[in-house]
């Protein structure tokens, strides 16, 4: 049986899954989010623009941390607070106080699962140590776990490495806070280039398309593009292969 | 009403334990272990003797770690089985192998709970964010936690902050983690030397008394000793005074 057909013989202990996008479908949610609020509040904007350039400044942000440490590390929160602060004044969405600003930003602590995440993962959580390991800073994480029930055993974060991902301090520190070999670790990512970084330093790899993840802007990542250890059609999926 | 008789009013998002001997009963547990596993292995030894002086060499290792910072971090299970190695030869505990060390190592990664620690973490965990604020390193909380279904939504220990308590890193790191102030975090504690340190630093506090903690050696932290935010029982006893 080729390895991407089963996960029986892989030695892993722990799976770390990447968060947005893979567990979560942060476009859905946000507009679907933003366009409740602004209902009720009576704030008006383009919330489906607002979303896709919020997530397109997202790794430009996250680079700018990462090319200059000498700044030291700026948490997720931080970054996409900056980021909308610029968005709101270059699309015109006016008449947004503080308050406003700060629930649209916690919007990324509110994002929902994909329908097979939380099934997904409550299974595989009998057989493994389940955790994130996302840009996510920790407190995002912790609060859209028990808001979307996700029953992560700890959470990792780039901001508990203060590196984000792809940086080797990520995937590594991770392997070394759970007592582990990397090879002993599994990435579960949507994205191709995250598995990648993961596989060069050692730690298997799983492949879950969400061909989704960006609505009608998809332009990659509908199918994997490694020597991945496993493919998987979702968390469901890896849950049934490791005979959870 | 007294502060001491309810938490309504504290502001607090979140509870953080300390673990050995405030949510686990590390003595029974390990000499329970140990007796079970001598029976099966042929070693012998004095166990309990072994485990009393193990846990007396816990203060003392973390404090060599925390004056000599130039040294770099040392995590728990390290500190662990350099002083089961001093002790197995101190007290005449022979014919022990590497695997054998190992086993009794991680021996603090198999903790049995206290009677009341499930339920009560259970019912808290639907209002607050619940963590453990231990020196253990994260390996050994997230096995003890899997093992005796303990049920965090995140691990927090000084092997993050890369300080042991009482350093004030580990408390002030773990509020900042969770994006909330000091006095939004709650320390819970059987012993009045972490609550102390804690409130110093602007933390709420509960005490918890774990009165048979050291068993017949308990010399100190069968009262509280502090004005102390809450005292309660138990952590029943905590989740009723908080409506859980």
């Amino acid at each position: 049986m080729a390895r991407s057909d089963t996960g029986g013989d892989t030695g892993v202990k722990a799976l770390l899954f990447d968060v947005f996008g893979t567990v979560v479908d942060w476009r859905t949610s946000l507009i679907a989010d933003f366009s409740a609020w602004s209902r009720a509040s009576g704030k008006s904007g383009d919330w489906a623009g607002l979303v896709d350039a919020w997530r397109g400044a997202y790794v430009p942000s996250m680079n700018e941390v990462r090319k200059h440490p000498e700044r030291g590390f700026v948490n997720l929160d931080s970054l996409h607070r900056a980021s909308l602060q610029r968005l709101v004044d270059e699309l015109g969405i006016g008449g947004l106080n503080a308050d406003d600003l700060e629930y649209l930003t916690t919007g990324w602590h509110r994002l929902k699962p994909w329908a097979d995440s939380v099934e997904g993962l409550t299974r595989l959580k009998k057989k493994f140590v389940i955790g994130p390991l996302s840009n996510g800073n920790v407190a995002l994480l912790v609060n859209m776990a028990k808001a979307a029930g996700l029953p992560w055993d700890l959470i990792l974060s780039a901001e508990v490495f203060q590196h984000y991902k792809p940086d080797r301090e990520t995937y590594l520190g991770a392997a070394r806070l759970l007592g582990l070999q990397p090879g002993q670790v599994m990435l579960v990512a949507a994205h191709n280039s995250d598995l990648r970084a993961a596989q060069s330093l050692g730690l298997a790899t799983c492949f879950v398309p969400r061909p989704t993840e960006y609505g009608p802007h998809q332009v990659r990542d509908f199918t994997p593009d490694g020597e991945w250890t496993m493919v998987v059609s979702d968390l469901r999926d890896l849950a049934q292969r490791f005979g959870c």
